[in-house]
């Protein structure tokens, strides 16, 4: 993403964010469109705040989400489809991959002028 | 990065992220080493656990860095080295970021087989 659009327009803190770190693998079946519908299907989600997510020619990634809350988060984690998007991840897509519960406590930003 | 050391070998949470979420310009004068230095200044800080970073093709990136306490994040925002870098960064090199400062609660991994 390039546009003003991959910055998540979070509230002031306090919030919740996931921090999902990753490594793919060379296995691309499927995966474009799977993420295409998670980040869709996530902001459908309750308690969900924004998405941001950067992967460089090497397939290591970072993709921050934004939640309101823990329970939020543990419900998106519990979620069908998501569950089954998890599991061929696992299975498929990573190599290594860590993921971070965090609370925001402070936030600053510099805007595009 | 694409190997394994481009993961934070971080210990057990609680500890303290501060995710760093830009944008950057076209003005690559000076950038890159910057960026390395301000990496390898990191490591050497009291409190920094690990770094990890992607920018994709289009100049959108996100970098998470570790660290012990909201302290040793504090006295690495005021280091005078990083303190002229963040200038730089502000009027040449980003054209929008957002910083966060967040508490991790909880992780989980998947490492390489």
């Amino acid at each position: 993403m390039s546009s003003e659009s991959a910055f998540a327009r979070t509230p002031d803190p306090p919030y919740f964010a996931v921090i999902f770190t990753s490594q793919r693998t060379g296995e691309n079946d499927g995966y474009a469109p799977a993420a295409a519908r998670m980040v869709e299907l996530a902001a459908t989600q309750p308690g969900f705040l924004g998405i941001e997510s950067a992967r460089d020619a090497q397939g290591f990634g970072i993709t921050v989400s934004y939640w309101t809350s823990t329970e939020a988060i543990a419900r998106w984690k519990a979620n069908a489809e998501h569950v089954v998007a998890q599991e061929l991840g696992i299975r498929t897509w990573y190599r290594h991959y860590e993921l971070r519960v965090a609370k925001v406590e402070r936030a600053y930003a510099k805007a595009a002028a």
